[in-house]
C-alpha cells in the first residue's frame, strides 16, 4: 500500500472564487480535508472552502489550544503550541501512512506566515508533500483598496505588527511601500510608529479584503483601536512611473 | 449605451491552473482580451492565458516599443514608455467607450509591480474598473523551492534587483527574509551584495517557478550570470517557530 500525499492548499484572501483552479482540483481529489481553527469556532479557512468541499471527505479540524490568551513570547505559549503541532502532525501522519491523501487548508498562501508550515516541516521528510500557492491576504487587501502597491524600484517591506515600537519605526522609516500584518491589538502601536515615520497620512486600513464584510478607509479616519487579526495596514509606494 | 468595464486579471506565476476561479470567469465573460508583450513575441501573459481564452473575443496586444535596450532611467526610455502608455490607454478607452468590456492580462498580481497599473491609473477616473488579484510570481517561486518564506515575526523585504549595489547591501543587511525581483542582468550585482551582507549561503535561485521549465538551485551553485527577467532570488526567513 502506498502512502498518501499532504497538500497545502492556499485558499486566497477570503472570496471563495479566489481559490485557484489547482486548489479546487486538489480539494476535489482528496480523502481528508484538514484545517486549523480556534476551539469552538468553525474557522475562517473552513468557511472559505465551504463551496468547494468534496462530498464524502473526512474532515479533520485542528483546534488551537491557545491563540491570543497568552503572549506569543511566553514559555507557556511556546510549549502549548509545540505540543499542539506535534499532536496535529501525528493525526495527519496517521491518515497519510494509511494511504489517504490529506489537503490542509491555508488562508492566503501556505508558505507565507502560514500555520501549514509548522506541520509541513515536521512531515516533509516522511511523506510526499505538495503545495498549491494562493493569493495572499495582503494582495486581497490592496485589491480591495484598489491601490497599486509597488512601482518601478519600490522596495516592499512586510512587517508583522507584533514587533516592538522602535523596530516598527525603523522599518517604516526605510520603507518605500509597506504592509503591516497581524494588527489585532497592535494597532495603536502601529499607528504611532507610522506617525513617527511620517507615513500616517499615506496609510490605508483594510479589514477582510475581498470578503463580504470588507472595510477600507484611510487609517487617519479610523477612530477606534478594534482591528481583527486579519486586518492590515497598507502604505502604497510612490515610485518611478513614466 | 453603457460603457464597458476594465478588469485587471491576475494570471498568477505561470502554471495556467494557478489562475483563480474568478480570473477564469472574468476571461469567459469579456469582449476584449488585451495584454502586454514585447514586439515580435507572443508574450508570457498571453501564453499563460491560452487555455482560458474566450472563443470569439477580440485580442488587443500592446507591444512595448522598448524593454531592456535603453536603461530605465534614461530620458528616451521614459518618453518612449510614456507615449506607449498614453496610446495604449486610448486603445482601451476606445473599446470601453463603445460598451465593450476589456480584460487586461497581468502576470502575477495586477497591483504588484504590474504594467497594468500604468493604464489603470490613467483610466480609473473615466471608466469602471475591477481587479482580480493573482498569485504573485514570488509565491510561485517559493512554492517551487518548497521553502517556508516567513515565520512568526520575520520581516519580508521585496527588493528590485535594479537598485544600486549599496542600496541592495543595506536592504539585505536589514532583511529577515528577502525576495529579489527583476534579476536579469542585475544578477552579478545582487550576488555580490548578498555576499557582502552574509546572506549568500542562504539564497536560492528560482527561474520560471510553477512553469514547465522551472529551475530551483542554491544561488551558490549557479555558475553563470544568465537570469531571465522573471527569475528571482529568495532568502527564506528563519524566525520564531514553536
Amino acid at each position: 500500500m502506498s502512502v498518501g500525499t499532504l497538500t497545502g492548499v492556499g485558499l486566497g484572501p477570503g472570496d471563495p472564487d479566489l481559490l485557484t483552479v489547482k486548489a479546487v482540483r486538489a480539494l476535489e481529489a482528496t480523502h481528508v480535508v484538514s484545517y486549523f481553527a480556534k476551539s469552538g469556532r468553525r474557522g475562517n479557512a473552513r468557511t472559505i472552502a465551504d463551496r468547494w468541499m468534496p462530498p464524502g471527505a473526512t474532515e479533520l479540524p485542528l483546534l488551537y489550544p491557545v491563540t491570543v490568551e497568552i503572549r506569543f513570547d511566553h514559555a507557556d505559549y511556546v510549549s502549548a503550541l509545540s505540543a499542539f503541532y506535534a499532536e496535529s502532525t501525528e493525526l495527519l501522519a496517521g491518515h497519510l501512512a494509511a494511504g489517504r491523501d490529506v489537503a490542509l487548508l491555508c488562508e492566503g498562501d501556505p508558505l507565507f506566515y502560514g500555520s501549514f508550515m509548522h506541520l509541513y516541516v515536521r512531515l516533509r521528510e516522511r511523506f510526499p508533500c505538495r503545495i498549491v500557492p494562493g493569493v495572499t491576504g495582503m494582495s486581497g487587501c490592496w485589491t480591495a483598496a484598489g491601490e497599486p502597491m509597488t512601482w518601478g524600484d519600490d522596495v516592499l517591506t512586510v512587517v508583522p505588527g507584533t514587533l516592538p515600537p522602535e523596530a516598527l519605526r525603523t522599518r517604516f522609516l526605510a520603507a518605500d511601500a509597506a504592509v503591516v500584518m497581524k494588527l489585532g491589538r497592535n494597532l495603536p502601536k502601529v499607528r504611532a510608529a507610522l506617525a513617527d515615520a511620517g507615513l500616517l497620512e499615506r496609510a490605508l486600513y483594510v479589514e477582510r479584503g475581498t470578503m463580504a464584510a470588507e472595510v477600507v478607509m484611510p487609517l487617519v479616519d479610523k477612530r477606534d483601536d478594534d482591528a481583527p487579526y486579519f486586518s492590515v495596514v497598507l502604505v502604497p509606494g510612490q515610485g518611478r512611473r513614466p
